[in-house]
């Protein structure tokens, strides 16, 4: 399957160096298995020690000029049309294919906006830029921020089957933690109950361990990002869990809010009701609005404006990220205007795109509400690819 | 123990910034766990979403500039004096505190020479710059190449033993091969039984794990990078292994060399027996020339000279690389002077540093002749912290 996606996506890629007329795309790297190029996953797919470029061209050739050790490797994953091998310097081959190729503009990746664009560490693009030095091609460099934030963004349906798997497995150990659950645990014994169940499935964490998942016990919970530590679940308060899987290459990424009765309770009180209703409804309007060509800083704006219009704190992060080979993928997002964002937040959603939707408010004295659904970008709107949490799940005490 | 040795890594990498006079070291991320600076994993030991610097003084004073989301998790781990966090951007705070600490000399890492001084990329260097913009600090900055040689170098007796113990947990499992392998298994059974007693005994694999181990079946065996194969253990040929585990976060990287004796045999042929006998002793005659101030290319040449003087085709790589938190470690290596590997070869090897020694040779008919010791540097000298391969191998038919 591995190799199936390396190859749809690297047609993928053409099509876009054709529709953004882009003559070659290169990807330099070095030791990838020390620093990762994330582009080596979408388009390459087997690391390389020495020096090594990867070319897709707009005419749809593509080449890898890697060391002569690693010929070998290559060879078997049978990705390139062209392997082209050296021993002691990439310099030359790499000047011969390019001069021989002539691209009027070659994208490479670095990126201000976006980790998943910005592989070229700045000592490898010195590299380059020696190894260029004496051509003209040296002034043809340009980021390939563009190229990536499509081929990443914009999922084909294989991509989208793997990615409801990832969630169909992530929800089935979210009802399991419904049953799991029980006043008196600590956020550490649910988030090691999930765990196991990850360890038993033989599933990927989609994000690091230490707070994969998450779990956030009322009425003082963590930080969105801190892990599970010793609070203890406690009647008549909010729990939630921020969770996601890798499978087969595609992650999930979800949260769902619950409350512990309280003894005598039969439903959660008006301020919790009223806590995650506001959340709840936030998603659906942001979710009404979501379509190719609107901006992601429009869409944080509903949601937040709608918070904050209900009396609440606004949530101190943005909206929802792109998902997809990482749990925050792509380069645009549903962000807001900050100066940390960059440039990210300003651009426009493209069909095929699936973004997470994750607004987050305080319920004074009970805890946080806050849930995370998936939805991908349609032809003229989108499509939630999570069931979305309607109701608050109440867990009896 | 990983907190312990982060504590005494900081603590070395101030007294490096004072031996090399330079006022302050940063290191500035983002989603450092899709595009990892390796310089995390020596002085930070928590990953980070958003922008972050990292900053160790001259003066023993080191901060973290982080999201605010991310506060919880840097006070948890509490090995930063100062937690500044940000909401909107982190740029207010950077400026305050470079400005406050007023530093003449800002070490950055990025390094033409080596990828574990190569962590910031191209994207965050332009970021960086923004955020410097209108202050004189922008004109401060240079390589860390030197610090993080330094200190990913000189490895302190606490490290000296994590090593040793990796090595002995290797070397055992070395063993168990040499009484496993018999003629008519394939590379790929080999190397299953040895990933099999790696899982069995919870040791990670110190690289990929699509060649490591490498095995390699005489008498035409795959190049050096290249992952096991449905290769044939054939009576009458050499087998060779390249393996190493990463234990307690340092790895152990060995090659050893057997022979699979015909039927009748009791001994190797003599081409066999005199290639290895070529091997060995190159490696003890670069170990007798091992001392702080050679450089990394003196070395390679006195085994690739011995090497080809006796006849064979020289090695189509290094001698050797530095080891520790990652396989390929370090900056410097025994490295020949070719352009792939920049000024890394003409390096002064320091006390404290550990390499690996591994030339080869191909023995014509029978497979190739390699062996992979490692050495720590001394005072005045180096000490084998592999027990070296003496003799050959002998798997009896």
């Amino acid at each position: 399957m591995e190799r199936e996606i390396l190859i749809e996506k690297t047609k993928q890629a053409v099509e876009i160096l054709n529709e953004k007329n882009v003559d070659m795309w290169l990807t330099f790297v070095r030791e990838s298995s020390v620093i990762n190029d994330p582009v080596m996953e979408m388009v390459v797919g087997t690391n390389s020690t020495w020096q090594a470029a990867f070319i897709i061209n707009k005419d749809g050739e593509n080449t890898a000029i890697i060391g002569s050790m690693e010929e070998g490797n290559f060879k078997k994953a049978g990705l390139f049309q062209n392997i082209i091998p050296y021993l002691k310097s990439i310099k030359e081959p790499l000047i011969q294919y390019v001069t021989k190729k002539n691209p009027k503009k070659i994208a490479i990746n670095y990126s201000k906006n976006a980790v998943l664009a910005d592989g070229l560490t700045y000592g490898m693009y010195q590299v380059l830029l020696d190894h260029l030095n004496g051509t003209d091609y040296k002034n043809n460099l340009f980021s390939s921020e563009e190229i990536i934030s499509a081929l990443r963004g914009r999922k084909s349906p294989t991509e989208i089957n793997l990615m409801k798997d990832a969630i169909k497995e992530t929800l089935k150990i979210f009802d399991e933690v419904t049953h799991f659950m029980k006043p008196g645990m600590t956020e550490i014994e649910v988030a090691n109950f999930v765990k196991q169940k990850c360890v038993d499935r033989n599933f990927d964490l989609a994000w690091e361990e230490t707070h994969c998942p998450a779990v956030f016990a009322g009425p003082n919970p963590n930080g969105p990002h801190e892990g599970p530590s010793d609070k203890v679940l406690t009647k008549g308060t909010i729990v939630n869990m921020d969770f996601g899987i890798k499978l087969n290459g595609y992650c999930s990424d979800i949260q769902r809010t619950w409350y512990i009765l309280n003894d005598g309770e039969t439903k959660a009180p008006a301020d919790v009701q009223k806590g995650f209703e506001v959340i709840r409804d936030s998603i659906q309007m942001v979710a009404d609005k979501l379509k190719p060509g609107v901006k992601g800083c429009e869409m944080d704006d509903i949601a937040r404006n709608h918070i904050t219009k209900n009396g609440y704190d606004e949530y101190p992060h943005g909206l929802g990220h792109q998902l997809g080979k990482t749990a925050h993928d792509g380069v645009g997002g549903l962000f807001p205007r900050w100066e940390r964002y960059g440039d990210a937040p300003h651009l426009p959603l493209e069909e095929g795109q699936v973004y997470t939707i994750e607004p987050r408010l305080p319920v004074k004295g009970f805890g946080v509400s806050t849930i995370e659904e998936e939805v991908k970008i349609t032809k003229d709107g989108c499509e939630f690819l999570t069931p979305p949490q309607k109701e608050l799940i109440l867990v009896k005490p």
